[in-house]
């Protein structure tokens, strides 16, 4: 996963001002709500922004990609993230350190390209100090009674390391990086994402392309399975015609393929995981 | 309606620094936004919280129960709904004193759960003081004109009596309570809502489970009209292998039935309103 | 666009405390959450209301309607909006002064309608001042990297002279406005949007209806296309019983039709911008 933008910031210091939070709860239930007021609770003051809770419920893969993708234009300040498949089992709670970033959920990979994002991780702790929970505790709703309380705590000023007991980080739980390399004259990636738009973001960023030595204004050859379709590689998806195809870097820096005005993912039937190879076209 | 967690609050002075807004105004239109901004406006430091705005349209019962469970994780303040499908006829717009809360809406039994869970009303008020309210006043928003600046106002300090005519309490308009209650070794009750995981969370509390003897590790008969099933009941979800179902006390103290990885409510059909039994397995 | 409510704000001077936020970014992303990181790295205090991100994507006539009717409800501050298809080419992006107002979008005619509302512009800017914008600069994320840095700013106390090249305010982009006319006893218009609820809204007024000696309790005729309606016209939709139709004033002093408990734009078949007269019932 790659980070779009580089800021400088300022160093750790006491307390944060901004609590950013990710789930899968949906808008639909009070969930993220009950949260939210936990928080308030416990830091009065904090700003929460709500990154995303449409996550699909329990896919993580698509959370942890979110998660990295937005966390660089966040203010400095702790951050939730909760895709929780097995919440109430043995996967332990983390809180890690990495940047100027504390990263707080369940250690299933979530966090895992987020982290490396920022650099990796410099400190790493097992929420095992249930002081800082809310009681009694449930067994489904870790968010609310485990990660958003610590987190209001870290950000409220609490020491991390009173969090738990440390951990190695070379220990925590990561996802396997989305397939991502150039060899013998092709890119080859997968489906990233699919936006609101229906545009398919690969995990081929422009910087791959360039090494091919496919730049804006060039054509691009784009294959998946034994479909091949060749396609403009422009700065914009405006800048064809609505209705046609179009291949650009998207606002993570990441090659993505849309239709102006359409929709790319239901057109060209490429869904998240799936298999894609860029190339120049043969020349003529 | 049964709180899952009690919190030591500090009592009732001067003004709050919390708005809560429950709605079924949905995220498509600007209407929520209205409200915040003409809440914004009359108190302009204060947090607002959102609990949803997709309860659908009209269901005052579906309203009644996420605000009753999500209130107890409010912090201190002011809270807000409006499920209203009377707006603008004579059923009547109140503010409710109960425990350290206020709230306000529409007198249609939508605060009525939440009221009983916050300790019963110890006040309550008619909204008759213009004064208080937007103008040229809409006769079909109320939550804009009448109940978010109103809120605003009590929240910036505004004595919550000058609002309105005093109200005997026991005149507030109730809803029925969902069935719950133990007898002949079973526990009986309804489905209470289905959550955004399928999750079908019933009116039965895991206390009554254990006033049956059914603990955490036992089996459980469900009934419901002809059909049976036995399900492990067990701390969470995720204890039984993708895809089984199970019983779990969930986070608001009830009994809830899921399917790991699934969809309870698709796949066993008990929608919200569904009665239900439930019982230990015959002895063998 | 007619403004339903005037109120008295006060003149412009130095740094605002609200920035309101409308696009077609969706929910399911990080894409309006890294807008909200970015705004409150810049404005540390802001306050952010999100007026909807639900926006059909590129619908630059459906965000025109929502902002116009939401702005008179808004704090005194920044209003960004953000429906752009031809965002990475040649259209512009533009802040405006209008009222006690700043609004900054492309120039496409989304801000149109609200500048209008707010009493027109005053002033308006081309944002060509990269200095404002974060860096490297996206070609489909004008929101994150331009917008939103440049309202901040803005917000924050930034002169708005500073964003850019004036501009002569009669050459900002504008949507046409909805026909709305009274001529030979009837009042004709189109159906501005649908809400939530399936409220039909047409872009006539209430003050049009008067105009044509309608006023609440006496009959309305509807006629679309070939088909024609006779319906109560009533202060409010709840006026009528489950099930039936009704006209009433709407909460932007506009005529609306609607389906008590309902949906009347499923019933009614009458989509954004269907034509539609009304007239008062023929003497009998």
């Amino acid at each position: 996963m790659r980070r779009g933008h580089q800021h400088v910031r300022s160093p750790f210091v006491g307390s944060f001002d901004c609590l950013s939070f990710l789930t899968d709860y949906g808008l639909d239930d009070g969930f993220v709500a009950a949260c939210h007021g936990v928080a308030a609770r416990i830091a009065p003051g904090i700003r929460i922004i709500d990154i995303t809770h449409l996550v699909p419920p329990g896919d993580v893969r698509r959370g942890a990609a979110v998660l990295a993708q937005t966390l660089p234009y966040m203010p400095r300040g702790v951050h939730v993230a909760v895709v929780d498949p097995g919440v109430g089992t043995t996967r332990r709670g983390i809180a890690v350190q990495a940047g100027d970033c504390i990263l707080v959920g369940p250690d299933n990979g979530l966090l895992s390209w987020a982290i490396a994002g920022a650099g990796g991780a410099t400190g790493a702790y097992q929420l095992t100090n249930g002081e800082l929970w809310l009681h009694p505790l449930s067994q489904t709703f870790h968010g609310r009674d485990i990660f958003i309380p610590v987190a209001a705590h870290v950000a409220a000023g609490t020491d991390l390391a009173s969090v738990g007991s440390p951990l190695d980080v070379g220990d925590l739980v990561t996802l396997p990086a989305p397939t991502s390399r150039v060899h013998n004259g092709e890119a080859e990636g997968e489906v990233m994402s699919v936006d609101r738009f229906g545009n398919v973001q690969l995990s081929i960023a422009a910087a791959d392309a360039d090494q091919l030595g496919i730049g804006f204004g060039s054509s691009l050859v784009v294959r998946c399975g034994r479909r091949q379709l060749t396609v403009p590689y422009l700065e914009t998806f405006a800048a064809v015609p609505p209705g046609e195809i179009v291949a650009f870097t998207d606002s993570a820096g990441l090659i993505s393929i849309a239709v102006n005005a359409g929709d790319a993912a239901q057109q060209l039937g490429l869904p998240p995981g799936a298999h894609v190879r860029l190339s120049a076209p043969p020349a003529s």
